[in-house]
């Protein structure tokens, strides 16, 4: 079988000549004669790769020395614990933007360390929208204000980084890389790898070195601390060497597509293509309200759960897996990362509009 | 260039026909049109990829319904904080063996959160033996006991499980599949994955079920749980896909070979052939006490550290690398995990016996 058009949300479609330079150099890196899965991290050959993987993200993202880049593990779900433990006290206060369902867990995890307060909840909208944050009502004592920047579920995203007198904070999992955003204004940004960086297994954090503390709660587990690990350049203890390697191989990618603005540009069509059917169509209806629309993941109804089935099994039939959406909000969602081509997504709008055709 | 003869601690050498099999299947598994990478970890394929690893885990350690085997991030290092966190309370005693560099790390961060003993230490003597544990002096009412199966950095191994009436807890990082133990007598035993197990940013938990609370305290972050982690079939969020995956390719070459009684004869035999040279030599000397030398690596001095490095130098040129001694003890290191055939121990003796004749 061919390759298929693979839609999910992550673990997601990564580039074909990204894979096919992985599977080269699989049994026999660079002719040195071992696979980088079987490289000390402490050999010279590894030390070159995360040097360069993390320069390179670096150089895409613009940062200066005052920002470091960590390589972690345990997905963003350990960040919902690592940023209030380490960026936090007990009873200080912290924001939370309650924009979808790993934002609220987020929320929930940082209650257990500190005083954390939803600024904005859209919860009670079913996160159709990202709700604007009035700066003016932040208490500026605040430790730090923490936002999802693209919600995977629900199909919401920050067109813009909110304007705020508070540290800012973002889960950026879906959507770095793929959205261009000035990252010198984040204190902290972390992201499970598994959309836009590489394989699930990696995390990697963008952070202000200000805002790493080596005066932490005593009790905080060793492994949960920024600071050791970037005393350590990500190697305190065996790094995930290999999803490490991968990453690398998608940053020379992405620098060699034009970097993240032309990537932006590329998503904004691809989404737009999608967007401009379901606001024509009689079928199919759009979930995000418009100003809140995520250029990674679009999500849609159709009149039933029936012909929901329906599309998702006839597309399956024509090579496009993975439109089920999430099993919290149901329907449609197709995401759109990086490595999912115009031509893709072109292949997709057809099938939309032939189905709409058979379905009406 | 072939590739070489790699004697790593971790990340270390894998079979070569375990990677030509992921080689063939990275960008098309199976044919069925994308990457493990890129396989969303809720399908139907991926779900039977993990299953199918655990079973076969279970099946290699003869495992029943008792024991859970979990896939987690963060290393050896992130169960030194989950063990106590997770099997005791504030005040609890726990024992622990401090029998080298890992296990008084596991040891240190246990003190955080629990009422931690070091029941026996072999520091002072520098690691060179695994101290005998008399059950007799232990308090019954200890939550459990803590050992490290092999000492990867000073080349000590138990050679028998400690029989003993508090239930016991082991890292077998580096011995796991490697050496033949009764796995039903540990409650909980974790691995890092990056030696016999498969590629680092994978860590495998074997846990006897009973042993998985629900009542730990409220503010143990809930990636440190193991209860969430067994109640989700290791899917909380997303695990290391591809590591477990490559894990799984592993398991299924372990019982390819004969299971791991099969593999301990082999390992036993290897390391015999080295220790065989270092008794019998009046140029290197085994580092640790014959009574408690491990399968798994093999460490050795030379008379100077000039002559260490002279011997690293030329054992790299012959094609053999990673031999150099951990940071913290120096001297030599050969590790020879399951991946290691006796061919390349031979070539390693051969190598080894041609050095002393030259450098008497």
């Amino acid at each position: 079988m061919e390759r298929v058009l693979n839609f999910a949300a992550g673990p997601a479609a990564m580039p074909l000549e990204v894979l096919e330079s992985i599977q080269k150099n699989i049994c026999n890196f660079n002719g040195e004669g071992l696979s980088v899965m079987e490289m000390s991290h402490r050999s010279k050959t590894y030390d070159k790769i995360i040097n360069e993987t993390k320069e390179n993200l670096k150089k895409i993202l613009s940062l200066g020395d005052d920002f470091d880049v960590l390589f972690l593990q345990g997905g963003a779900s350990t960040q919902f614990a690592m940023v209030p433990l380490n960026l936090a006290d007990e009873n200080d206060l912290t924001y939370y933007a309650v924009t979808g369902n790993f934002a609220n867990k987020a929320f929930e995890e940082a209650k257990k360390w500190t005083n954390a307060v939803d600024i904005t909840n859209s919860k009670v909208d079913k996160y159709k929208y990202i709700p604007e944050i009035d700066n003016s009502k932040l208490d500026k004592s605040a430790k730090y204000l923490h936002i999802t920047a693209n919600n995977t579920i629900f199909g919401t995203m920050y067109d813009k980084l909110p304007e705020i007198d508070v540290p800012l904070v973002a889960d950026v999992s879906s959507n770095v890389l793929g959205k261009d955003y000035d990252y010198t204004k984040f204190a902290l940004a972390y992201a499970g790898a598994q959309k836009n960086l590489g394989p699930a297994g990696l995390t990697v954090v963008i952070v202000n070195k200000k805002f790493i503390r080596e005066d932490v709660r005593s009790k905080v587990p060793t492994m949960l601390r920024y600071d050791i690990h970037s005393k350590n350049n990500s190697m305190y203890n065996t790094p995930p060497t290999f999803a490490i390697y991968v990453a690398g191989e998608m940053f020379k990618w992405v620098i060699n597509q034009g970097g993240v603005k032309e990537l932006e540009k590329r998503n904004t069509e691809k989404a737009n293509m999608l967007y401009d059917i379901l606001d024509n169509s009689s079928l199919y209806k759009a979930f995000a309200d418009k100003k809140s629309r995520s250029i990674m993941n679009v999500t849609f109804n159709l009149p039933s759960e029936e012909l929901e089935a329906k599309f998702v099994e006839e597309a399956k039939k024509a090579g496009m897996i993975n439109l089920k959406g999430h099993r919290v909000l149901g329907g449609i969602r197709a995401s759109i990362y990086n490595a999912m081509t115009l031509e893709g997504v072109k292949a997709l709008a057809e099938f939309m509009q032939t189905f709409e055709s058979s379905n009406k």
